[in-house]
């Protein structure tokens, strides 16, 4: 894929400045997107606007061990090496640091770069080196390649929809160990003669993702009180009638792209609150994904399910900044090559636009009775919005 | 567990400064390690030497979302929330960068602290604005507390263990799979009447490891030309009589620490050059193991291997900087919260420690043969090493 970079480019424009440059793994998803190139160590990428008839060029600087991989998987136009401009020697001369710093100074020479433009999370050793090495080092703080990165193409669009599928598979597979659990006498789910826990489910959704194509950082599988903490992962043995939050963001091992869901399952009867809080997040999500739209903020969209809450009476951030029950979190993120990317459904959210991939994920907490979370993905479309997820919305299993 | 830092103490020391600090998600291993806060999302600490009394003070700043697991898991003495130095009403004022910034020194001035060391690798567009906001920011380019995580405790020790197990578990399955495997007419090798590709292997390989409680970001299973890249993952179906490089670095998921370990097998009949190159390599790595022991430095232990392969006239990139066959790449590397971290076991290595935890892994490749590579992890003890990988150095198998 060849991303659309004319913002990139009018903000270099703007900046007057030569270049954009990264310093990081591909495991940082701007490196990945814009050079291309899937490497697990740190590798420099100048995006440069010196050429005579002022196109971008794309060039990589990669150890040795990279060379060959770069040229021929990189998006990059050019791929030079790190001993080609006498990385080990400058580094035997200055140290580890300043070697490295005066190498890609030497690197960005050769391509004509006075200045550039660097991310917020850009190394300060090598924004410093660069700097004493005279090299004019601006940091973005807008972050214009999260920006570009945020609206999707038709084939990025699909990549997160094959991980949605894996992402449903798994959530099934989780939710049919709840459904099919036995429950102890003193209320523990139990599968196979043990106890069944956290871990378990766990273990068994990421199984299955594997088996999908997908890998995955973490799993959220969170009974009782520790559902209450939005980003407890869950541990030990889960209860009957307790509410257990799944959430599950598998990246597709082959494009790199992510998907995010989360339902809440429970075995045996829901007490009333429990019920309760339940249908009002069904009905927070609802409100929240009927004003998702192009042109809509994300911070009307984190309103709306706000609203809906409010009116219940509980507590949330906006009604009470310090709160630590209620709605505790914001309404939503962008999902791409992170997780958690652009654009925020928060106070602060920016307007939407089309190719926008956003979950929308509204939820509840309060140690005394548990957590409760419903989250879709969706990607806004010219007149509203697609919803990637095709899972039902019910708290009972079994 | 609680790290001895005072290492870091004495380097604070030296370099005048108050305090050190990290501005980083978990998935940074210094953060992790100081900290000892799992958090997803980047978060500051800040380790001050402010105190009247000249002991260390730990404090961490986090989102409200993260406070109240925080105060119950990370070490830190003090955990403060952004909301408690009105972050939201200085972003809200400043923008996001220099909202942040003006927050975390805020955050500062309440330790006492003026002057900061921190990490190459820290975000530029924060140094930028805590220097804006009057804290002195200086770059610590030897990363000292990747040098304190080096020097692993016995505990540690332990943790790459459990990875290490699960990890031999693992590399069984994969072996199984291969030796078991039925051959096509075109050499393919096969599995249930498919190919069986590299993709397959690595699926039994993770989902081996997910079962034994690990996780991992990414496995080597390349056969053939692939091979000859120590960086391709392989992929496609897999051929008898060639060489299958596994290269397996799995994080055990409870602890965070990883293993590290590779063999090479062949399904079928090695030709002479693979058997020989299989052979040397064996010998390299027992020539590196044998230079293993504290007090020899890691470019000793690269050099033994280096030797070997010379002698038999193979290039190395001691003998040709920019070789692309041959012996490649460095012979070792520091395993822990990283896959790859200090020691180094290359040309610039330095003294090795007892509780070094590290890979010795020496490799051929060339396109035209294929690759062939044994990793063994090992710790570095008081008078050599102990071999914590226990698993059969045999290229033919099945």
């Amino acid at each position: 894929m060849d991303p659309d970079l004319s913002t990139l480019d009018d903000r270099l424009d703007a900046a007057g400045v030569d270049a954009y440059c990264l310093d990081a793994a591909s495991t940082e998803p701007n490196q990945l997107y814009l050079s291309g190139f899937d490497a697990p160590d740190p590798f420099f990428t100048a995006y440069a606007l010196t050429a005579p008839d002022g196109t971008g060029e794309l060039a990589v600087l990669v150890s040795g061990l990279e060379y060959g991989r770069a040229k021929k998987e990189s998006r990059a136009d050019a791929v030079a090496r790190l001993a080609d401009y006498d990385y080990h020697e400058r580094v035997g001369e200055y140290g580890e640091r300043e070697g490295t710093a005066r190498t890609y100074a030497a690197f960005l020479a050769d391509l004509g770069v006075e200045s550039a433009l660097v991310p917020d999370r850009f190394p300060v050793g090598v924004a410093d080196g660069l700097r004493e090495a005279g090299v004019g080092v601006g940091v973005d703080g807008d972050d214009v390649v999260e920006s570009v990165r945020a609206v999707k193409t038709d084939e990025e669009v699909e990549h997160v929809r094959r991980a949605q599928e894996a992402n449903e598979a798994a959530l099934r597979a989780a939710e049919e160990l709840i459904a099919g659990a036995g429950v102890a006498d003193d209320g523990t789910l139990t599968h196979e003669g043990e106890p069944l826990t956290s871990e378990r489910v766990s273990e068994e959704i990421e199984v299955t993702l594997l088996r999908h194509g997908c890998a995955l950082d973490e799993t959220i599988v969170a009974g009782g009180a520790d559902a209450a903490d939005p980003h407890d992962r869950g541990s030990g043995p889960l209860s009957a009638d307790e509410a257990i939050v799944i959430d599950v963001f598998p990246r597709d091992k082959a494009s790199k792209y992510h998907s995010d869901m989360t339902r809440t399952f429970l075995k045996g009867e829901p007490s009333d609150e429990i019920r309760d809080r339940y249908d009002l997040t069904e009905e927070a999500l609802e409100a929240a994904l009927a004003a998702v739209e192009p042109g809509a903020t994300g911070a009307d969209v984190h309103a709306a399910a706000c609203d809906v809450y409010e009116a219940a009476g509980h507590p949330t951030l906006r009604s009470d900044p310090t709160t630590e029950t209620g709605y505790i979190h914001s309404t939503g993120h962008g999902v791409g090559l992170a997780v958690h990317e652009r654009p925020g459904l928060n106070p602060r959210g920016g307007a939407l636009e089309p190719g926008h991939v956003i979950t929308v994920e509204p939820g509840l907490y309060d140690p005394a009775v548990g957590g409760v979370r419903i989250e879709d993905i969706v990607v806004v479309t010219e007149d509203g919005y697609e919803n990637l997820t095709d899972y039902p919305v019910e708290l009972v299993v079994g």
